[in-house]
């Protein structure tokens, strides 16, 4: 069995991240401390769209990349994401001087490739596979001697995301549950890992859309289990439409996550639109889904008292966010 | 020449709010540190729309409420604003276990009564005027020994609001400049007496909309200058559309605010715009003033290379967002 991520590990990566990632507040998401009846559940939103980039990714990132010798770096990094993560490997490379080369499907959004390259990263189109994207980065990885940055099945990246998990005990030491959006697995094995470690007592919750439930299912089978992309590509949280959980997390969220719970499209929707109102946050879908599941699904989860959802990331596509708030 | 706020003051006022007051980050505004050349100026935003009733207001209005005897409290509160602060005085006067009393024009929005209501607040009702809120407050007052909780022309909300400058300061102690949004000056007088007295080499600016310029002309004219109603009405900047900065926080402006500067109306509406999209904020229009002096008045502005803009609030019509956003 794979050794998971230790408290200490969590906390050298949080020493190397201070001053660069942003240290987000819980924002307490119902303005009326009356109106929740004595007794009755708050909820706090840990606000990780206030990071650079927009989202929690760049915890792992930075930190992963900040573990390199100072020759490593100077190599160069690769990584295959098109999303949040490739845009968190550009921003650390660039910050740490050190240089970053990007695999992209060439179906990726113009706009995610255009903000690569203002952060100084080099893009590699390839064909839109997976296994075209991880040949094509070990290869390059061979040939140049760069260092991968897997999105989510790394040690590093897990201690990296972790982070978020040891702030939230921090600031909320009463915190009873604690709710995650799960893609590929990295954030919620790392906060899972820091949450167990400080409050053996709270739980943590994965959420997902049903439209993309692959790790529930996976909870069930008791191994990672796949979902064909084009059932995943259904949901709007397109930073959730991972296949698989990756092996290292699920070998965390076997041990330390407590349920997986799901949430429809329109509750993803509505939950956007009432953090605007309650919170002021801007989510992306993916974002909003822990929030959903504190609001929408309250009684497939554990009891408690002090909820705190992560908001992982801001990067909503500005047409999809007015039509949102409508 | 009134007493000025001093340092201790204001560490006492965030003594008491520590623990209600979210503790706010400064998030920063460009994701890319390399886009700006080596030497050019930063800009963070201090992001006050995450508190409670989504504004800085609570700070001001807990701290006073607090430092009332535990008998004071009991006979209530009274205020005779329609705005974010009568929504800061009922969330704290609730908090606390007092009650409140809102003093409101008969003009006020339903959605900000049923807000303040909904925290258990009393609302009177009296015609739309200045003087009849003021005196109806009084009265009220008087009869039934309430105290009154100012919006800005107060000792101990000048105090409370200065908590933010105290942030401010202690996380970047690098700070330049501080671009404060100017209504009826409570905040930025509160802000200025810490940044000076704490960093006496920082520049403290206050910004407000070309339309309710009057604390530009105050400055101009050594006393506070009364714009009519009907002008400053015009702005979209409704939280700014006070007629006169406060006697007590000119005073402080005199001796602590280095400049004033405006901005017109599309800058605020710019502003707005890209606080979504560079730092996934939601501003309302009188929260964005700041941030658009950085982007678009840089020229009239102090030279640095640490400015921190003050998102005031975030408190906005969703139709004026949605169309802000299009």
């Amino acid at each position: 069995m794979a050794d998971l991520i230790s408290l200490p590990e969590i906390e050298r990566a949080a020493e190397r991240i201070a001053g660069v990632a942003v240290r987000t507040p819980l924002v307490p998401f119902r303005h009326d401390p009356a109106a929740t009846p004595a007794g009755a559940p708050s909820l706090l939103v840990k606000a990780e769209s206030l990071q650079p980039i927009g989202a929690f990714k760049i915890r792992g990132a930075y930190s992963a990349i900040a573990s390199l010798t100072a020759e490593e770096r100077a190599r160069g990094v690769v990584t295959h994401s098109s999303g949040n993560h490739a845009q968190a490997v550009a921003y650390a490379a660039r910050a740490l001087g050190g240089k970053a080369v990007l695999v992209m499907p060439n179906t990726a959004p113009r706009v995610k490739v255009d903000a690569c390259v203002a952060l100084g990263a080099e893009v590699v189109y390839v064909e839109p596979t997976l296994r075209a994207r991880e040949e094509t980065a070990a290869k390059l990885a061979a040939a140049h001697g760069f260092a991968v940055i897997p999105p989510f099945d790394d040690a590093r990246i897990i201690a990296g995301q972790g982070t978020v998990g040891l702030e939230i005990v921090q600031d909320r030491p009463d915190v009873d549950v604690v709710l995650v959006p799960v893609g590929g697995g990295g954030l919620v094995s790392g906060v899972a890992a820091a949450v167990k470690a400080l409050r053996p007592e709270a739980l943590v919750v994965g959420v997902e859309p049903e439209l993309a439930a692959d790790a529930r299912d996976s909870m069930a089978a008791g191994h990672p289990v796949a979902w064909e992309s084009e059932r995943t590509g259904r949901t709007i949280a397109d930073a959730l439409r991972v296949q698989r959980v990756g092996e290292l997390p699920f070998a965390h969220m076997r041990v330390h996550v407590d349920r997986v719970v799901t949430v429809t499209e329109d509750q993803i929707r509505l939950a956007m639109r009432r953090l605007v109102r309650e919170t002021r946050l801007v989510a992306e879908p993916a974002g909003a889904v822990a929030t959903a599941a504190f609001l929408y699904r309250r009684a497939e989860l554990p009891e408690g008292r002090t909820y705190v959802s992560i908001l992982s990331g801001g990067n909503v596509d500005p047409a999809l966010f007015r039509d949102v708030l409508r």
